[in-house]
């Protein structure tokens, strides 16, 4: 299974192309809609007061409810855009987005309205892609979970167990210490009443894929292969597998994972590793998390130069934009975790 | 220009081939020979007492000193191997090395001597391509440059400016910081006088890159391009661009590198986005910092299973080892990053 | 550039989604509509009686009129079907039509109603994909043409010089002798008369390309370039370059193109290798025909079975179907061909 | 299963790379022999009078006579080479020879001796790969052969069943009439002793494909897979499945496969498309043939240009050549063959 995600923040649609899907996948659109919906703004005040239609209008590649392997593309429409907002931004790019790498890879041709291709909005069809990558794995007793591992330096709750993932996405804040979730909140409206935006990490994590998948080779491996689905969402700019960072700080009688046997079955004691030993999972949960960067668009003045008259020029940025796109990641997160579990599986 | 890695640690050789290498380049053999001695082993008491034969020789792609365009390949024979060593580990994986799950991957078929093709000695061949990669990057005036940046939690001081890496491929230990450096070596040789190792990090930047290159899609972005060839070096465990795991700790405002023009050009006046906005190079140095897990080889005895008759055993890992791989492994990412900016620019 | 093509028969619409192309490039919309009309139904007595709506309606990677360079993505809405006709045909397979092999390949999931992701009419996107290709090459002076060099045995002219082949584009019946051209239109109409249908081919030719481009390696040399996007055309058989299988009947000394120095350039003095030595363009026109099997639709009576009850069946395929595909396949032919260039250059 | 040939005519040795191997394959190296046998030079008067060296030595992949899953390299090193014959033709491109279009591609830099990269020595390795493919074929049931289907216009009887195709690799002319074998030998050895050589066609069977493997896109098709193999073999110039160019001259009624049950198995009564329907397998014998163009090596004098001078120059080709390569190429088309019956079914 490959995917094609198209479309601009303010042209007619944004849609996904995947290619070979497993034909005769009874699709389940309730379980669809259910991760749309997570994904969506609005409804609460953590996130952007726009409101985005993100019903996917699947054109091809199912027939009576089942996928039918050939190619599948679903559309999702845009609304509700203020094209406007946008103008202004053309040739002032604002500090981190991709405004100006985008105005030099393109020759200055990209849509700029609302981000266009680089917009957050083309996330919607990442989650959708993603819905259907969990139903495939569903049908081998895979599942993906994910909480916010990090707020401002905030952190949630160690995962003891890779199940406690599972209630969450029924949370409108998806930890699993709820104080903690509350001082996330705390620190996300505080900087949205500054003007501001704060960062994040989410802790990813999935169940029941088999031992002996994966390569060592280049493109091959385990941690390769997540590294290429994680770093295709916006603003994610760090992964790390298992202890991640953290194992820097360690020594090897630490960081080793004792090999057990437990039901018959070559477990390991802790899962340090996070599942993928020499590029190939070794049965245990793989585990990760990503680190995302904090939003770029804020509301304060920020210093950027006028790409026509190439001088200074100090930047306001005008729109409704989210304080912390941590919180809408999570589904996303899980989403591309689920592609690249199909990938690694060759679904 | 794309490669393929080949061997196993004691068979009769290891290789690489590189396919699509530019016709033309002359080969500067004694700066591959500097690369590979970068990393080899032996010589000091940080890493292990092996000595191996680094000698790349290059049976095609080269003619009269040049590349000719054709697939390039170069053998390494190995040599002073003692594969009695290892005979016991067959059905002991060693915790957190690649042994058990190749075992179920490759239904018990690898080559387990040395750890075969997981060995750490088949980054020699990783060297030899990213040296040629390096030559094809200084043509375009890009350069790459590395530093030990943390060793058991010990950080070397911060990277100011790229180009303080390059005299550091000199020095026996490349840190900034050299009263770092001596409190980094001494807890690798404490861990070493313990049977134990630890794990540090490597900070690598390229630069030079110009402005535009990269996509936001799959698989084209310049974070997933990068990440795939680092986690294809064995012990990289995590990859963070610019700022990385620290953005989950900062505002908008204080990330945000603003943009600026200096001498007619668009710089920002800070890098933390590493030189990358929306998975496209911005101009400004591409850095990223990989984490490298503590070797899992360590002397003290460790818990494991017998894979025959699934049951405890206690495992006591025999032969020669680093104590630490990251220093030898600054060339190896270095030679991955190189690799990557090749791809990245269509080399 | 890449492209990937969806969509069935039957559906709300088909389409294509092209990745990759240039940014910049300001679209001809008169003449990508113009390389629609030569493949669209209808008009004339030797195609069939569906009237299809061929209008592309571009939803990415346009912004104002010119390509951004990101995923650009075209629908084409599906309008005149007649779903009943094909109800019978579910378990009954059309005589070496796709209709087994899908049911089999996709477990009797795909759509089948009008051939469903196999019919014909999913060669518009790629005349829609293959009129961009087009643009592309001419902006480096690149050309596409083609004839319908046999119908049923009957051949056109030979191709003296690849520029004849350009004024055809605007011909109702694309031929270099229009005496023949007669005839094989005549053989058509009794093949329709008599509810059958004949095979043909096609010669196309690029010029323009430089020496130079191609590798001889799996993949990367330009017959196989060409040949996979050939063969991706429904109803292609067989692929030749130059002299194609005239080869098996000939000498070297015959076969072989002499060297010749022309205004100071390197050109052959024939080109029987159509263009490609080694793989590789040698500056001469890249020369090929394709051989299209006689459309398996046809009104006669035809052996089957009932793949539920296992038995022999005796089918008549009812439906209105072209009784040549190869005079609306020349356009289709040209785009694939225009594709392959761009590949073979990059673009 | 992927594979990467290196290696020039002239240097040390040749060789391949073949990811992806599955691990466990006991290799029957007689078998690999046998392959490498028939396609060997010298024997008999029919192909040069050049020996040489086919003794693969495979320095990674295998361990304790199985595949270990790792990249399998195989050396063939090169021996009784007369590089001096070659030196004349460096700046003399052969007509019809890669030779100035490589001059072109590689800016002067490939290795011309004995063809270098070019050499038809470098099928060598490709039987490897192809004996390797064979084997992990023949544990699925699937069988592959060939015939040489014509010479100069001589044509073979015609393949009435595939089986009939297996003896015949036990036989020095694979032909199924030896009264037309004996003519085309004839024809070859006129040929040669006129200083020329002959061009022909192979046509190749497997059997033993099940129904439902392909898919209808671009790269992913039965006629497109086995194409890209195919013609990565230097001189084939022409490929066609089934029926092939003849399709132009029949109509459907005749073109047709009717289905039939037959042992409770859905058959074809005929088998004109060779095996493949819309780009899938229909469960038939996938049937081609290619075309193959008279060796470019011939001692007759031909006109060709001084690329230093820029003038016309008449060259002699010394060196000892195939007066015909068909004969040596059987087993070549076999191997891309199998390689491509692999990638097909995902081994």
């Amino acid at each position: 299974m490959n995917y094609t995600i198209f479309g601009e923040s303010h042209g007619p649609a944004i849609g996904v192309t995947l290619t070979r899907v497993p034909a005769g996948l009874e699709l389940d659109m309730e379980a669809v809609a259910k991760e749309m919906a997570r994904r969506a703004p609005g409804g609460n005040p953590l996130s952007t007061a726009r409101k985005e239609s993100d019903q996917p209008e699947i054109i091809s590649g199912l027939f009576r409810g089942k996928t039918t392997g050939t190619p599948l593309t679903a559309l999702i429409p845009n609304g509700d855009t203020h094209s406007r907002d946008y103008e202004a931004l053309r040739t002032h790019p604002r500090p981190s987005h991709a405004d100006y790498a985008a105005w030099v890879r393109y020759g200055g041709n990209a849509d700029y309205r609302g981000g266009g291709h680089f917009s957050g909005r083309l996330t919607a069809p990442l989650v959708f892609a993603g819905a259907i990558a969990k139903q495939l794995l569903a049908l081998r007793g895979i599942k993906v979970g994910a909480h916010i591992s990090n707020i401002y330096g905030i952190c949630d709750g160690p995962l003891e167990a890779p199940e406690d993932l599972l209630p969450l996405a029924e949370k409108g804040f998806p930890v699993l210490d709820d104080a903690q979730g509350d001082l996330m909140q705390q620190a996300i409206l505080e900087a949205k009443k500054d003007g501001d935006s704060v960062g994040g990490a989410i802790e990813c994590a999935l169940w029941g894929l088999p031992a002996g998948i994966g390569d060592p080779d280049l493109g091959r491996n385990v941690e390769g292969i997540f590294s290429k689905h994680l770093f295709a969402v916006p603003a994610v700019k760090a992964v790390g597998f298992g202890m991640g960072v953290a194992f820097a700080l360690m020594r090897g009688s630490e960081a080793n994972d004792p090999f057990q046997v437990k039901e018959g079955k070559v477990v390991t004691a802790t899962n340090h590793a996070g599942g993928i030993n020499g590029g190939i999972t070794n049965g245990m949960p793989v585990v990760f998390e990503v680190t995302l960067r904090p939003t770029p668009s804020i509301s304060l003045p920020q210093e950027t130069v006028d790409l026509t008259a190439m001088e200074r020029y100090e930047l306001t940025v005008e729109g409704r934009h989210d304080p912390c796109v941590v919180l809408r990641a999570v589904p996303v997160i899980e989403a591309a975790a689920a592609l690249a579990g199909c990938e690694l599986l060759g679904i």
